[in-house]
């Protein structure tokens, strides 16, 4: 375990040092399952790329005195424009697993999106945030079978859970090759938590391909479409939220279809390669969608500058996924923390140096993009 | 021989591994043959560059729980918007050659073009097909010997092939500089199986010179025009496809004088090096085209998402080259098969991920330019 | 101690010569803090790629037998358009620290700013100008002591300081990684020789952060706005001058609030990264000003070359930065000396192969900028 | 010396390769000399980044049968659109030097100018035409000695030369920082054949810096303008010629002070570096000129590619300059032949491709600017 301690300068000061160290904490499976991206990892590295691309113009001689980074999603508050995205497997990063990292969210006041393919439980998630009352939002995968669906989303909603956030981008999963030829499946003790009580579905080894890639061939359901929404809304009451959209006319519908917030996201990289930058697809959401409801984005932020980008290009606020992995992988509860307080830092800063004391004050006169 | 049984952990899973397994497999000669471009490659390089310079705009919430791939040329069934292209001296690879490769798209039901350099005959070639109705086109080099084009013509419509594909874009054989310090020639045993029985010619060892490009000086016509067209119209009732046309006004052309589709190539980097990338010039040439004839594309196709990307910007199928003969190298007819099955695998992937459960849902709108 | 006679073969013959031969004369922890930029380093780059995407279209057959290189800043007479940038803790770099730097811009007849976070007083320096009527300025970073502020302004009014150059893109010190790292501090015998005599103050050695970084943020005033430069302006008859602009707006705030000049700046990619390069700000800040106060810039002047860019694009002069250190670490007032006289020597042959006798000719049509 | 007979595997097959292979005949301070750029050598290397950034779009189904590379320059016939640059101190190279270039350019119908600075003299170059009718120029630099200009001018004319190309770029010579610290110098026995006769200068070794930038800095005249032009008309008949020009209106004014034709050039990078590449300066140019003149634009030329684009975007035709003197090392006048064949079979080739039987073919709509 990494000593958290000011004295030790072997402590990573940045997201990017947190993934070197990582890798040393973690399984060469685990290590593939969490970094990789689909096919040839174009997206992957285009999400990052992006970031590059858009330049910062600071504004000079403003009061930064005080910062507030405060704000709210859904009407929920936030200490930081941050949520943790939704991640798998949690567990395999560190044997608190989700729960670390809900410890960590509620302790920052940033919120956590529990992934449907948890390896603790929706009920032992929501439990730290009973005593915190953090703002944690449940991810959904609709798999074919609705009992199984119905039955999440019903546990969602009774642990408490304020948002419930459907993935759109998955109706199969994207190729990761390092996955499939690791023949990726759950190590030994390692389960579905949310789903394992309700039946006996499970990320099992499969011979030349990855377990994951077989567990969303056979459970999860492509059929969803938009006028599904109107069943999931019918049977919880919580907003929906859409993760995964990359087109204005999608966002457009999204508002249609009675979502309250989307995430504008290409999965990190992981479903369909190639697929554009989340932050290069922004702008054009942000327009379709004319502030009507919520747009959050995720996908390569790994700086406070990335925050600042992100927000003066009109998202209210950011998810990071990588990272948090990072974190629990050095330190549990504690790397996550160092992680949000890394970053949290980082936009202090940034936003101090552009002259911003508040996140209304991120106009989109802050960035400028170039080709480089 | 690869072992392409499921438990093979060391079978490609890729187009790109299979290129690497290949190299093993080849003669260093073949290898260059095979691989190399015209001059310096940067048409070779480009033609893969301009893939990653188009970025994906997925639509989500489409029910793609069925995908239909199938797609029709020139009225002949595809199961898949693919052929194979005509590449000469198969043989080099694979004991079976081009009647491995004829097997595989027949198994596949994708198209396949016999290049008049095949190293297995017109005849031997379509029986294949005559087993299992698949689709199979002559490409067709002009020689100056008009008796010998003429009979070539004349066996692959009595062998049953079912169009014409003429190459435009070679009156003189592109410089490929690793083939002229190997002066290319064919090994012993191998010959021009179609010409051979027509007359003597064949691709033969010179002195500091690749055998191809003399055969090309001196036997091919330099000469052949738009007219010319009529002519192989009138000896040949097949529709006419011509391949390699880089520009709108000549696709204009093509639709003037008669042919029922283009290729819209450039030999994979193999005549005019910095020429222009196919997938550069296809959305020009679509819109001259206006529909009124078909237009497919090929260069650098390595990847479902490739064929996703040519497909929005207008193509109605794609052609491989490369990639075919790695299949034939590491495993013959299984290897090709394999080879096909990973595109096909992929389409249905990228299509699942994108929205769309058959072709003729990928419109432009899927794909956006970005400078990188 | 370098050989500066024309015999030495090791001595430099540019810039960058100067920046790998200075790294051998320094401690690792002044070559860290010297060359750094803040987090990944992207601004500190971009400034220099920045030079590179602007190309030169040079004049012919114009009489340059007589080139004058002469202009003036605030009225005062340069021999060059060329200032020397302030820079904290020059006796890092040599004992002689900024008295060599200011005996260096005297005999070239270059401007010289010198630094708050001086090594050497205010008076100090300022004698080395007494003899010389040399260019000199005073940096002020403005701390939340107003006494302690107001003393350094007095100071150096009294000392003959020509102009005061406020620093404003410093609130918070930028995060520079490589300082974190070695908790950068002064070492033994190097004080801040301007607040010394003032109060107790220093940067002093500190757990897990740069020593500086704690300085800025616990005394320096964050809290400046526009309306303070009017308090600057009372207690100080010297002209201002804004250094940090990076904004069309901005540059006119500066304008209407009685600046004199500004310095398009990002710190040398020190403070905000991924800020735009100052070269990419610099037009539209020449723009907005337009030609009401007098525009300089700074960051990634490397050669003459450089120079005859931001002139062309519209600054009235340029200032340098991190060259100086080499310099003075190389070979004290000397190294300096040859650094300026490079720069000269390059910028007169430029200015020479490009048609223009003095710094009048250098106009905007001098320039394109191109995509790379 | 390298064997040229077909048999010999190791004789260069491109003009990359002659230049490998070059420098091992050559000593360091030749390579160096011949090879480098001014400063940075930023437009040496853009020089042919710019090529790589145009795409040819060639056209199909042309009889391509014959080709004809003939044109003439100025009335002159040249056999390729192609002259030999004028480049000094032909002798490090080969001891034939400029004679063997001479010869090389004689045997194939192409152009060769004559720099001022050769190691063979005016005559001694001019007596290979006189056997063979060959295109010579003699390029000129104004001497601050009118006389010995005024000479060489004479001698030029006297021997036949059929154009004189003034060098309008070299006010002062361009900073090549390996000449500098190689303290560049003629070595024994090699001496300014042309000045030689008529006065004692010659390029002398310097302590810390090239001779040939002293010999420029002292004897060649910077103040030279358009006005000089009619003097130059007034004491030589031939047709004047500028070289060096990258602006349309420095191409207007050669219009109106009536030279016959201008070399769009920017000295191989050699004199301004950051110069716009001279295929980027060639198209304003181009449209300026209007075909008052002729176009001609040197610069990175290696492929017959390189000639197509050129001549595609305007220019008459061009000037090679460095494979001239790999050509020379390597096999003296053969070697240079050899050079000029390869250029020829390439643009052979490639017109072939494009659908181009003659230069007048190759318009404008052959290319395609392309940011890569
Ligand atoms: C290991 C891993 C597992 C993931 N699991 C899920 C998941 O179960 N549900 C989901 O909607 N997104 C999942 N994602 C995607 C993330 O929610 C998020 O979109 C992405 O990681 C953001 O990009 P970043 O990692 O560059 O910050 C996962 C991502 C990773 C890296
Ligand atoms: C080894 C080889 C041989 C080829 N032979 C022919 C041929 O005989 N006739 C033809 O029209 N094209 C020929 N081609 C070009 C292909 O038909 C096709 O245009 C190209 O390979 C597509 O690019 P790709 O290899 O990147 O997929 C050949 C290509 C290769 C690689
Ligand atoms: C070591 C170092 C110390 C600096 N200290 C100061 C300072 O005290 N005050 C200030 O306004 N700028 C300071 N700067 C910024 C410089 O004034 C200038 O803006 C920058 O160095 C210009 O970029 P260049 O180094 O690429 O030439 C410092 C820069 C360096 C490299
Ligand atoms: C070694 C060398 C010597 C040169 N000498 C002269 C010269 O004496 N006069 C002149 O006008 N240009 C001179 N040049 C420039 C060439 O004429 C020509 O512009 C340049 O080499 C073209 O670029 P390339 O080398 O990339 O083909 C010289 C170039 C080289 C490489």
């Amino acid at each position: 375990m990494t000593d958290f301690s000011p004295k030790n300068h072997f402590q990573p000061i940045n997201l990017f040092e947190y993934e070197q160290l990582a890798k040393k904490h973690l399984s060469q499976m685990a290590v593939d399952y969490y970094s990789s991206g689909a096919w040839d990892e174009v997206t992957l590295r285009d999400n990052r790329a992006a970031f590059e691309r858009v330049k910062l113009r600071p504004r000079m001689l403003v009061d930064v005195s005080d910062r507030n980074l405060t704000t709210s999603i859904l009407g929920q508050p936030l200490q930081l424009p941050l949520l943790i995205a939704p991640m798998a497997f949690q567990c395999l990063a560190h044997p608190q697993g989700e729960v670390a990292t809900a410890q960590a969210a509620a302790l920052a006041g940033v919120g956590m999106i529990l992934s449907t393919m948890a390896t603790k439980s929706i009920e032992e998630v929501a439990s730290v945030a009973h005593q915190s009352n953090a703002v944690q939002w449940f991810q959904l995968y609709i798999h074919k079978d609705r009992g199984l669906t119905r039955t999440l989303v019903e546990r969602a909603y009774a642990a408490g859970y304020k948002a419930l956030c459907l993935t759109v981008d998955a109706p199969v999963l994207g190729q990761r090759e390092r996955d499939k030829r690791n023949e990726f499946a759950l190590p030994p003790g390692l389960h579905l938590a949310n789903i394992a009580t309700i039946s006996k579905l499970d990320i099992s080894h499969e011979q030349g391909e990855s377990g994951l890639f077989t567990y969303f061939a056979q459970q999860l359901n492509p059929a969803v479409t938009w006028r599904d929404l109107e069943w999931l809304q019918s049977i919880c009451p919580l907003p929906l939220v859409l993760k995964g959209i990359l087109r204005g006319d999608d966002a457009l519908h999204a508002v249609e279809y009675g979502a309250k917030a989307i995430v504008v996201s290409n999965h990190g990289g992981r479903q369909l390669d190639s697929a554009i930058a989340s932050l290069d697809a922004l702008a054009e959401i942000v327009a379709a969608v004319d502030s009507r409801i919520e747009v959050l984005m995720d996908g390569g932020i790994r700086r406070g500058t990335d925050i600042l980008k992100a927000l003066a290009i009109g998202a209210k606020a950011v998810l990071i996924g990588r990272p948090v992995l990072w974190g629990l992988a050095v330190g549990g509860q504690v790397g996550v923390s160092h992680i949000i307080s890394l970053l949290q830092d980082e936009l202090n800063v940034a936003m101090s140096l552009s002259g911003c004391t508040q996140l209304q004050d991120i106009d989109f006169s802050l960035v400028k993009s170039v080709n480089i």
